[in-house]
């Protein structure tokens, strides 16, 4: 058992279009890192250096996270840990998750892996409601299992690692204002109709047969969102320029990351994913909006041990 | 240019679980047989022997799809058919699509090709139209293309051939008992919750991944649907006996075929397909009604020339 660690924990970009509440995949090269190590004093502590989140574990994603594992094992481990938040909150990048997942991983090493990757996911879910109000997977799922996941199901909880065309490359570009998840919840509708539902379906359908089959036709084809988008890309300040811009450098489709104000575009090679970001820079620098772009692959492995 | 044909073109099971007017898949041995030849008399002319449905070439599905062929061409060329009805209307198993896609099909042939298969699923779906009110293609497609489709869009039509395992096998039953589309629809809710279409989504974007992947257990699990059995099984006799059957007997899943009342169930061999076709023959005699089992692999070629 190893005393000290460092774990890093992928951001993520959940929904992916028409996935709403069940696709995310994991972003290489942005990620929180944590520092953890086991304590004989018993209690969680948390430091986050540079950040005004709360430090209370029970009030902290991370720490909730944790004491939702110990809580499993039967344990009353004290733990320390400092979180560098790397991933901003409210990006729309799963902020939390990242934090939540790696947080989980890292204790899970320390303590010897009594829990696989899989099994990981429940207890970050736990840390996540504490931030959102409602356990979701679609973030911490990529981010600690990596690549791009399906959360099929939460009673009982199935999550599902897709297949997807390994050149996929992501474009993200996060305008610095906020939007927290919780108002973005709020202006969606409770009830939708039977004829939009079937027309989501059928797009969440063309996407996992596109990533499966590596058919980049199918996948831009398949990339609407016409549930959710529609509403909360009101909130977002040049978002339908910014579709529009992806779709002239030849994106296969852009939508929301998460609840936003975060915009992803997929792309098919990483030419065209630094076109698509160029342009989202210039869109962002022309509003005058503070703003930060991304382009990576897709990260294959998710949380990882750094040291 | 030949002057006369026979052709086939396969029964379908359409919505195969949580896939709700956007999946479909075609079956091996059983569907329509129709003879067609050109006629100087010009019109369309229908025989169907041994049926009561209408001959009438405006009130038939047939003869609607092979109009809409006719218009798109700009001719006026006569068509005389025999129709042989093997798919009974109101089975659920894609009557009127197996006439329509072979009768197009036919037609299509005779005239030298003019369409593809793809391109000829927008004149099925003229016949569709005719006989239930909304132009589908989740029947039509599979009838026409063969294998496990999706349609992943109407407006514009986009119809994806699936990857599927090809040990895959179909278990079907017809209890003789009518159910019209028109009622079956009738009962069926114009909005559902947000929460409801997630989970259906969640399990679309399961089966689609285990399809392609041949992930069997996956599929297994997906093969839910939570917004359309749960209404509709209720007007088909003895289908929560036969679910749990299917269930011990090793299928993979079992849902209504269609709108009803026909039920099927997919296995991941031929064995165990059997053994479900037997408990279905066992269940239905016992509620003494007739019925109709049939088992085999998906039909991967879908319409063709027989002679």
């Amino acid at each position: 058992m190893s005393s000290a660690i460092k774990v890093f924990a992928p951001a993520t970009v959940a929904n992916v279009g028409p996935g709403f509440d069940i696709l995310g995949l994991a972003l290489e090269g942005i990620g929180d890192e944590i520092e953890m190590s086991l304590s004989d004093a018993g209690g969680i502590e948390i430091r986050m250096p540079g950040s005004n989140l709360p430090t209370d574990p029970k009030a902290n994603v991370a720490g909730v996270a944790i004491q939702a594992l110990l809580d499993e094992l039967g344990s009353s481990q004290g733990i320390r840990m400092i979180i560098y938040k790397k991933v901003l909150p409210g990006s729309g990048l799963g902020s939390s998750a990242s934090s939540a997942a790696g947080a989980v991983f890292a204790a899970n090493e320390l303590l010897n892996s009594p829990f696989s990757k899989q099994e990981l996911v429940q207890f970050a879910m736990a840390g996540e409601a504490a931030s959102s109000g409602k356990a979701h997977a679609d973030n911490v799922a990529p981010s600690l299992l990596g690549g791009f996941t399906l959360v099929r199901s939460y009673e009982p909880l199935d999550v599902v690692n897709l297949s997807y065309p390994s050149d996929l490359t992501v474009v993200v570009v996060h305008p610095q204002i906020e939007v927290k998840t919780s108002d973005s919840k709020k202006i969606l509708k409770k009830d939708i109709s039977m004829e939009t539902a079937i027309a989501q379906w059928g797009n969440v359908a063309g996407l996992i047969s596109g990533l499966a089959t590596s058919d980049y036709g199918l996948i831009g084809r398949s990339l609407q969102d016409v549930i959710v988008e529609p509403v909360r890309s009101m909130l977002i300040p040049g978002f339908d320029q910014l579709k529009q811009a992806a779709a002239d450098k030849g994106a296969l489709g852009c939508s929301i990351s998460g609840s936003g104000p975060s915009v992803f575009a997929l792309c098919n090679d990483p030419v065209s994913a630094n076109k698509v970001g160029s342009i989202f820079r210039q869109i962002y620098q022309d509003l005058d909006i503070e703003h930060y772009v991304h382009v990576s692959k897709i990260n294959e492995e998710g949380a990882k041990v750094l040291i």
